[in-house]
């Protein structure tokens, strides 16, 4: 990561499958355009870095009722999942994912429990440095 | 749009009838502030660009059950309708609307689907470069 | 407050406890870091900001069923409730709480219904100029 590049800074506090291709989406298309990608992963969110929950992301209670004709729609576009995306971002090398240490705590996830793509444990002040120093700051 | 306007960017992801709300409050608050307005539609966000779709936003299932009463309330204030609310924005001459391309993809929606208050079809990548200029950045 | 601290700005648009969380545990950080921190609270933000309303903030629909667990944990760590991190906040000298006046007149909230801990009943345009100047701006 160079000094010379933009930054984006995500707190992804969703752990819905809109939510996720939201932040994801964002994320990939950043790191396309040379911008450095920071994603804080905190409550729901965070539990979607746990190895094998991911896959299983669901919509919200209020769109429960599309789910099924949404994930057929992706299919039938071959559109990548969200942890294949997260691999991509990963793969150009401009990605950080940051694990919130008291959501760890809360929801009693170990560090053998997340997935191998994870960068760092850190609490909310990391974020907040980060992103006072970002182009662009969103909540998820 | 003048380049000493401050700016404002808007991820409208949300759907739900109080989201849309807070949105287009921002927003219009925002041009009456004569700064650029910049909304950026995308999932749920998107779908309410497709015509007739605006006028039956409802509230989210964690508050569903306050819908009747809210609407109620808000007739007896005679508060615009957001769409209302978007066409007033509209003709301050200082909103942009954009609609996700990709989102436009997964939900098959075309463009003659659009309200024609739209401005343009367009990526994450157009949003990031607005956003990266903004003075205020939200997702809704 | 002084003119060299960094600035957080959040608009707290959802009441849920999950979001709260988010918001406080982000702004207690901030004023930890001598961040100023000024919460904008609107809808169902607003709402918590009732007397009373804070301590029965319940988890968003699509989470309902983990709520009961979610409170043992958090009573087990001894964990601040949301009310809590507040009044940490505000004794740091360093957070202004906004109550946003257009929805007080939706949900019929008085002034004299509200904790005494809000600083100033203001409409979106104060919360405009205040995220055009801070560092980082967030919606929860």
């Amino acid at each position: 990561m160079s000094q010379n590049n933009r930054k984006l800074a995500i707190i992804v506090h969703s752990g819905t499958l809109d939510r996720l291709y939201c932040a994801f989406i964002l994320g990939s298309t950043a790191t396309a355009m040379d911008m450095e990608t920071h994603l804080y992963f905190t409550f729901w969110g965070l539990n979607m870095l746990v190895k094998g929950e991911m896959e299983k992301a669901e919509l919200p209670a209020t769109y429960k009722h599309m789910e099924e004709k949404m994930k057929k729609a992706l299919k039938g576009m071959k559109y990548p999942s969200p942890y294949d995306l997260l691999k991509r971002m990963k793969a150009s090398g401009l990605l950080k994912i940051y694990a919130c240490s008291p959501t760890m705590k809360m929801f009693n996830v170990k560090k053998e429990d997340l997935i191998p793509e994870v960068d760092e444990i850190a609490g909310a002040a990391a974020f907040l440095d980060l992103a006072s120093d970002a182009d662009v700051t969103l909540l998820v």
